[in-house]
């Protein structure tokens, strides 16, 4: 069979190409990238003119990227495809705590610190006490979970967004349970804050009549052996962004308490327990 | 409603979040775009590590490209979405010429040469007396029409890739069509050659089990008042990669006869006619 191209047949003669000795996972993923792909220039009979803007648009955002910034991560994450991935390899059963996004600011090799420390380095900001558990499915604590968390400091950005700024490791540490499961630590009541929207992903956002906000989070990732890694937010429940924020990473039952502490350590306290699933309890 | 996101509803979820005053035509395309997207990602479950190495493929793709390299054409062309979108917007009538892709060696301002001339200037290579008419859907002679002609040499490089070996214009020319429509013009038999494989798109095709060939073709843009725009190549038929064109270009109305000439002059002898359709004549 000759290999020439119709519009009709046209997914079948691209896959038709592949070689037979080609890795089945290769083949499936873009013989399936290649269907939606075409159907979707289909659907909207893309333009030449649109398909030339859609060039210009990929080959920018490959090009604003560099070491301190992922435009390609941040177009991910606004089309909502970061939050799908993110949900399809970590389905677990009702009462685990829920995955979000990652995120592009989490940085390796924090300091290990003690319970009851503060992460909160450069003196800015409204005071928060984090408090809680990290248990199992069954409510039994977990002993040894390493909670490694980050946040944007009072201005809105990271330590590493403000290197010449901001203290290093400025709200950022890693926690490690005791017997009881408990942790406890000081830092901020977290701000919301625009991602970098001067690339092409602030032009469709834009474009798409989108702000590019996230509301206020503070990031975990909690790891415990025997356990699913679980990498997930703490969400400010009066945020003005919380219903839309601009990467999606928005889940309802991520949404902490943020409450007046009362006796005067800090201003405000949240309580939050990491409900961790052990490797083989998935949904 | 909130805006939260779940696996099951993920298209409503991003799509919903769009402004109410955005151009019609772009909330169109993105929806589709988040929809194909979402439904590529859940159909072959798309794992956490794939994702990463897509960011990773996209950026190497995009930080690949400048004046004279566009890895994601390439990209574009060997997933064979080039041509669909080719195809989808030049939809003519039985009997007129099809299109196929434009390719990225297309350069404007070529030198208008008189019937006849050669516009091959580095004397290498087979030559080849190209010979036809421009013609109307009802076999009309179109008068004024402007062939625009470009090739590769015959070591399969187009002069705009060796601007230090090439003579400026090697293998490019444009005839204009007196009143009987025809044209005539002496150039090489051209020759197969790989696009550029040391990229992104190269690794790509090797993990497909993909070669990166094109078959010896021969461009042509014609264009002509009240005429649609032909852009689009012969083929030489006994060419081994005819069946297997990495970018999916060749259509077998497109495959021109090669005869040796006999009379002494050139080599080769090509007869191709051009059928314009009118703009009013489409499928």
């Amino acid at each position: 069979m000759h290999g020439y191209f119709s519009e009709e047949k046209s997914v079948d003669t691209v896959n038709a190409r592949m070689g037979r000795n080609i890795e089945p996972r290769i083949a499936e993923v873009m013989a399936s990238l290649v269907k939606h792909l075409h159907a979707f220039a289909r659907d909207v009979s893309l333009t030449q003119a649109e398909w030339e803007l859609a060039i210009d648009f990929l080959t920018r955002t490959g090009q604003l990227c560099h070491d301190e910034r992922q435009e390609f991560i941040l177009l991910s994450d606004t089309l909502g495809f970061s939050m799908l991935v993110d949900a399809i390899n970590n389905r677990r059963p009702a009462g685990a705590t829920e995955n979000t996004v990652f995120g592009p600011f989490h940085v390796a090799g924090a300091p290990i610190r003690q319970m009851g420390d503060t992460i909160s380095l450069d003196g800015k900001g409204e005071s928060c006490l984090f408090v809680g558990r990290v248990v199992d499915l069954d409510g039994r604590p977990v002993e040894g979970a390493r909670i490694d968390v980050w946040s944007d400091n009072a201005d809105g950005y990271y330590d590493v967004q403000q290197p010449d700024i901001q203290p290093k490791w400025n709200n950022r540490g890693i926690f490690i349970t005791g017997p009881d499961g408990s942790y406890r630590f000081i830092g901020i009541k977290p701000v919301s804050y625009p991602i970098p929207d001067d690339g092409p992903v602030g032009q469709m956002l834009a474009s798409l009549g989108r702000h590019p906000y996230r509301p206020a989070h503070t990031h975990y990732l909690v790891t415990a052996e025997g356990y699913q890694k679980l990498v997930t937010h703490t969400f400010v429940g009066d945020d003005a962004y919380l219903g839309s924020d601009t990467v999606f990473g928005v889940k309802s039952s991520l949404v902490a308490p943020f409450e007046k502490a009362g006796d005067g350590e800090t201003i405000w306290r949240s309580h939050f327990d990491f409900v961790l699933a052990r490797l083989d309890q998935t949904r």
